[in-house]
């Protein structure tokens, strides 16, 4: 037997180290409570208990009530009441609150405690009968659906047809009377739902609910909400149970959330909503639209002094931008959470150098705060400034809501959000436009290029998961009018149908009529600031995969320090060259092969030059020819349809011999495994003429640039080798090539002979290879691809997908490195290459390159470094920080140092 | 520079060992004479030399000639003869000899030195101008073919024309003035076609004869041959200079060659020809048929005596068949070559058991004298015995010719070599049918599956190269008439087409017309003896892949002890099954995959129950379905067409949904490369009800079986893992079925749970995967395709051939495991995996499990067995003990064993 471990603690035993075991939300509820804020009194269950609760098969445990009544009576004592007392009731409201912040996908349910006899208590108690009706029909109907698991529906048609009956607009216009009618009807359809009447004894209601709280772990939107941010589904829930304190009690009580800075653009300000007479969840469920929390300075102005003021000692207690829950109860206020604040990757940047600038944390820790892998989003397209300009000229400015999370998105208007999947999995973009989003709308909202919802704040659900998925969004646009019948969605005169194009821009909050053309916006000047800080710290080199002059350029403009794989196919694919590049295929002799190359040679030596041109100073590793011949012709079937119609119409048409001629090649061409067959080195040695005209190119071209006193170095890299031979072989042909270029002109530049690591042989045997390669770029797309024996284009979409779901891979490692097996050859080849040439330069140029714990990874085991597309080299460039910071200590290290804040008092 | 290293060596200088150097000819003329027997004096130009010839481009070391001439004065003294001598003549054969015999592929030049002048000296010396003039014809003609390179049909067009001008029939019959003026043709010939006259001076024929051989190193059929024969490209032939002796000096003159035993059976027996007044040549180019080596007893006893006398000694002294040469000139027996004898497998498995039991070698000695990889051919299907005399009594015999080279042929008449490879290519059954072959046919005899020759004997060029392949072949049938133009083959009356079948029995010597059905031999008694020599020497556990039980029962016949791979797929294939198997994969439904499987059930059931019993007392490896499951079903693009067609002719008809279901389906299967796609484990983990059938109907089988009381010892293997999850999840979900069947039946018994090894990744993580394997199966096909990432579907008969003709691969890697590459994960899998699991099973179950060096692989990584097809379970017997023989030593130690001979006199 298991010694028996804590299961309950009380808010004053915990703090803010003990998220694992509290969970975010009660680990933070007993921080407040050491650190002396008003928070009501409450305990926490652990997530242990709810992990063995689930493991169990949903068995409660045996000796968890007599703890509970325990630590009820502690909160009894504190708040002078008792729980389930018909004179002076406690009530209760359970709350979920897992390790790491779900807002919104698990159940919490208030009010708890009510039944027949105590709602006379509550009365008594509060001196409001309305109040105390209003609290206990919004509880059955709350632990109706929740716990009861009833259609909530069946409550809400109910609160409707009163409320069109009575002709009042708002839950608190109804009557005392209406809510006494409401009641006993909530109650008949519990009784009429579950065939039992609504349950009286307060126990069993917080027995219940404590179920009902552990179980939301595995609801479809809390496992997607999981999958999606990447959160272990083995974390459980903890669950806290704390006194209720009302915001709806009248004038002089309130309820509001606020952050104590702007989460979507970080600037210095506090930033929330707040209700006067409401509970907490009207703010959140958005069915109010709230105030600013500006306001609350001219209508409750010493509650807003006291409310600042504890939101600067927290954020400064937690060194950290903080998300605030309170509530006031007839001019007395309470904290009822705080937690770190959800904020887009832009804030995120703006608050880390704030913070440094204002003392409170070292740009060391303001580089760790950052998620790399979020920078890209700062350089996603923007809408271009002009053509919005143009936009609000030509009246296509439809209406402007709240910014809620920056962005340009670009869709047809959907409004369901299965229908908002089912056409994403399709490739098309789709905007969810919704009056308010809930949790079960998550699905909808991953699928969508942005949101656009006519109510809601800036602290609705529909905001925050916004914020934290880094999407646009825009809330509150109240001029925007949904008919769900008709589907269309109407501002003023303007009815747009489903399916029309509307565009979000989520930093300013205006709603287009059409697409307007994106551009690529700059870095901005905090990240600019950050990544100068990374460039100083960091000990990895950074380079970008650039096919282009363009490319290079905009390779340069984000930091990279050199090209680290360009992919002459590319140049291949070019619409001026595939006719030439078909010719040299279709060739049926070395000769008439060769003079197609001789017709691309000038094409490639002006690329090369631009290229060469752009990374002046810059190493540039030049990959030649890879992919299977067969990609530079047409599709077999397409290809067979349009001969067969050609030659129906007309046989003797001059076209239909060099169609079958392409055809017959197509044929020859086809290949089963196309991924492991015909391509790479394989194709440079039965070929040789290919990659002898791609060298002539490159030298000739470095030449030219040399004579203009242009500095150029040259890497030549071999793609797919398995074999030391095939590397030895080609070295010979290739260095005869470049000898003979740089003899004629009388040119001598330094330039490198090196090889991908893509196959594992050539990991297992880099000893051997090292022989002849002056650099390994280790191309890990290819090299995961035949190390874990899965085809990229078939995997992803399909059992990859299944595997990620049902836990057998943790992460997708075409995204993330597999460390354990890819890792593993790449640190087999490190040793061996190293072994034999022991300046070996090594590099990594797959699409982990941009990948931040993958360059960590390539910090750690010692590469010189990693290269990748021009948009992840702000990711690589922090996360090559990030990892020299963290120096020799094992990744864990790193990520604990985010999630672990400082927080002595 | 380098020391001046000894270019030539006397015959009297050499030594058996000195192969790598002299050759294989040259080394052993040197032995002959060290043993004391009568060789005519002469000596040898070292490999080195024609390597370094070859190397430089074909420039004549400059230092060579003067050694020549040393070395040649020796042999003047010897012969008292002088080259070059108006009235004493010493005429020389320059022969090629490679370090491995490769007979008749490289060039010869005999009767050198002579010219205008010596040829009178010739005539004085040997009183014999018919003589002297024949073999001045001789010298020109193979000269001007060999060295000057003329076409030889210029000659033989010659001499076909004064041999028909003078109505004779052979050589042998023309006069004295027809050969002189066939002389002064030959060397019009010469000056016409070389622009010179035919060279006069000795030591200019010398040099170029010299280069020639050098030069023929490379010719076409030569490279060919050593592709065939798995010969290195470096080796370099040397070139032996020898005084000539005459066979052709009147009735007391011969010439001929001997095998001291039977090279075709084995039988220990004097086998050869000779043939009265004649050379070398006339012998092995099948020009005359010759007479068996037996009637020389009744024509030249003295001689026949002696001769065998020599035999004797020389097959003692070297421990091994000898292949001999000799002229006998003037009644003067003169040894010209031996070497050890080509045979067949069958007659070196029957030598090498007869070689123990008359005392000559050890048991150890014997099975390492066998190439396990040829054993295969022993068990390659013969004529039916049955058919066979039906076939005789139906008149379908159609002749029979000289029993060559045993094994049994059917195909397609085909007269030509070019037009064989073409037909065979198509993948079509050719027999090559000449008057007689040469070297440059030996690319049409590769293509062919059996050679017949109208003339020529058991030692003829076409019996040696064919013994040597191990194909059938058939010679000297002299019933049979060619008609080259009409392109037919003429038996009495009967006349037969080119392409018509016939079919060739190698063992008897029968030309049958028509195809003969075949079956499979058993072990012959001498191979039991030999392989039961190898059970008690061995240590690696010999399995079979076996699927059905027929496929068992054959394998415990070859000896294996117990089944390594039973592939359950293709028990899915079976034309019964496939229909239930596709309804299975076209389920659209959890509950319609359910049923269809549980139609599958009871014919698994069935099969595993056969081979249970058929494997009683031995392990039966079972791995779960493992291709894709498109593989199931009709191909795409016939489909398409099919539903085309059918759609056109009636749209209406009931089958158009079905199809369009099914080529839906097929489509949504589509992968791009399906070897790495959605199969193995991944299938089994997406579509758990399929691996959860199979495990059933395996456990009710085993059930059943066991309450018979047989023994069964089920091994179920997974494959595909990568990621020890894959096995995790599988063997959980697995054994729970396998628990509950016992568990019902109330039947235990043990069996193991493991997984293939075919993905780097496993092989890279096997400790984690050890966790929950129990045994380790490498599947060395798939891990060789990820590893090398080679398609083999694509690489075999494309890029591969082109590598390994290149040399950038040595051996084809699906043939002979990949030591340094996929070896080396089979040794980090081992390593990790047995500190995990000390008793890990390991085995290998690829094709590689059947080839002798990847056996020996197996054997010193120490794997518990390899498991191969029942037909190459000899050869891994065999290979294994081989493997245990040399102990710990390197597969280097083996193999030198097999080629250096013990040569003490």
């Amino acid at each position: 037997m298991k010694p028996a471990m804590k299961k309950i603690y009380l808010f004053s035993e915990g703090n803010a180290y003990m998220k694992d075991l509290l969970g975010s939300k009660g680990a933070n509820l007993a921080e407040m409570v050491r650190a002396g804020l008003p928070v009501p009194p409450g305990f926490t269950i652990t997530t242990d208990v709810c992990n063995e609760y689930l493991s169990n098969g949903g068995r409660f445990p045996t000796d968890l009530m007599p703890d509970i009544l325990n630590a009820l009576k502690t909160v009894e004592t504190a708040m002078n009441r008792q729980f389930g007392d018909v004179d002076n009731p406690l009530l209760v409201s359970v709350r979920s609150g897992a390790k790491i912040s779900m807002p919104g996908m698990m159940e919490t349910v208030l009010n708890l405690g009510l039944n027949d006899q105590t709602l006379q208590g509550l009365i008594r108690q509060s001196g409001d009968e309305r109040f105390a009706y209003d609290t206990y029909r919004r509880f059955i109907q709350m632990f109706g659906s929740v716990v009861l698991e009833i259609n909530k529906e069946y409550f809400e048609d109910i609160l409707d047809y009163k409320k069109q009956h009575l002709r009042v607009q708002n839950d608190a216009d109804l009557t005392v009377n209406a809510l006494k009618e409401i009641v006993l009807a909530f109650k008949e359809i519990v009784q009429d739902k579950t065939g039992a009447p609504f349950p009286q004894d307060p126990m069993t209601q917080l027995q219940q609910a404590i179920e009902a709280v552990f179980r939301s772990w595995h609801i479809p939107r809390a496992v997607a909400y999981r999958n999606y941010m990447k959160i272990e589904h083995d974390l459980g829930t903890a669950v806290n149970i704390q006194a209720m304190v009302f915001g709806n009690m009248g004038e002089d009580s309130a309820t509001g959330v606020a952050f104590t800075r702007n989460p979507a653009t970080g600037e210095k300000e506090l930033y929330g909503e707040y209700l006067l007479n409401a509970q907490g969840e009207d703010v959140v469920a958005g069915i109010r639209t709230p105030q600013k929390i500006s306001d609350m300075a001219r209508e409750m102005p010493a509650l807003y002094e006291e409310f600042s003021e504890i939101a600067y000692r927290l954020e400064h207690h937690y060194m950290d931008v903080q998300d605030m829950e309170f509530t006031v109860e007839k001019g007395r206020l309470f904290m009822l959470q705080t937690r770190s604040g959800k904020r887009t990757i832009q804030a995120a940047v703006k608050v880390a150098v704030d913070f440094v600038n204002e003392g409170i944390i070292t740009p060391e820790e303001a580089m760790l705060r950052i998620d790399a892998n979020q920078l890209p989003q700062l350089l996603l397209p923007a809408f271009s400034q002009s053509a919005m300009a143009q936009a609000r000229k030509s009246n296509h400015l439809l209406a402007t809501g709240l910014n809620a999370s920056p962005g340009a998105a670009t869709g047809e208007i959907v409004f369901n959000p299965d229908e908002a999947e089912t056409l994403a999995e399709q490739g098309r973009n789709v905007i969810l436009v919704r009056t308010e989003t809930c949790p079960d709308d998550v699905h909808g909202m991953i699928a969508a290029q942005g949101i656009l919802t006519t109510r809601g704040g800036n602290t609705s659900h529909a905001a925050v998961v916004a914020r934290g998925m880094g999407k646009p969004c825009i809330t509150g646009c109240e001029s925007c009018r949904i008919d769900p019948k008709a589907e269309t969605l109407s501002i003023g005169d303007k009815i747009l149908q489903k399916g029309e194009l509307i565009s979000l821009d989520g930093a300013t909050g205006e709603v287009f009529e059409g697409a307007i053309p994106t551009e690529i916006p700059k870095l901005g000047p905090e990240l600019e600031i950050l990544l100068n800080w990374a460039d100083e710290t960091r000990v990895l080199g950074v380079r970008a995969n650039a096919d282009t002059p363009a490319d290079a350029r905009k390779a340069l403009e984000m930091g990279a320090k050199g090209i680290g794989l360009c992919r002459t196919e590319h140049m291949f694919m070019a619409q001026d060259r595939l006719p030439v590049v078909q010719d040299m295929i279709l060739a049926d002799s070395l000769e008439a092969r060769k003079k197609a190359l001789t017709r691309l040679m000038p094409m490639q030596l002006e690329d090369f030059k631009g290229i060469f041109r752009a990374m002046a100073g810059h190493p540039v590793t030049i990959r030649l020819l890879d992919p299977p011949l067969h990609e530079f012709l047409p599709n077999r079937e397409e290809l067979r349809i349009a001969l067969e119609q050609q030659i129906k119409a007309d046989p003797y048409e001059e076209n239909v011999k060099a169609q079958a001629a392409i055809l017959k090649k197509v044929g020859e061409l086809h290949e089963v495994n196309p991924m492991m067959g015909f391509r790479g080195c394989r194709l440079g040695l039965v070929y040789p003429e290919i990659y002898a005209m791609q060298v002539r190119a490159i030298f000739e071209a470095a030449c030219d640039l040399v004579s203009e006193r242009i500095n150029v170095q040259p890497e030549i890299m071999i793609p797919l080798v398995g074999h030391v031979s095939e590397l030895k072989a080609l070295r010979e042909q290739l260095e005869a090539v470049a000898n003979e270029v740089m003899n004629r002109r009388d040119i001598w530049f330094h330039y490198l002979f090196g090889t991908m690591i893509e196959v594992p042989r050539a990991a297992l045997t880099a000893d051997e290879i090292a022989q002849y390669a002056e650099f390994f770029s280790f191309g890990t797309n290819d090299l995961t691809q035949l190390t874990l024996g899965y085809s990229r284009d078939d995997a992803e979409g399909r059992f990859l997908v299944k595997y990620l779901e049902k836990g057998i891979l943790k992460e997708n490692p075409f995204e993330v490195l597999d460390v354990a097996g890819v890792g593993q050859l790449i640190e087999i080849a490190r040793e061996k290459g190293r072994i034999m040439r022991p300046h070996l330069k090594l590099g990594i140029c797959g699409e982990h390159g941009g990948e931040s714990r993958s360059v960590q990874f390539s910090h750690q085991v010692g590469l010189d470094y990693v290269s990748c597309s021009p948009f992840r080299v702000p990711v690589a460039r922090l996360a090559a920080a990030q990892a020299a910071i963290s120096g020799r200590d094992r990744l864990e290290a790193l990520h604990s140092a985010k999630t672990v804040l400082l927080t002595e008092p």
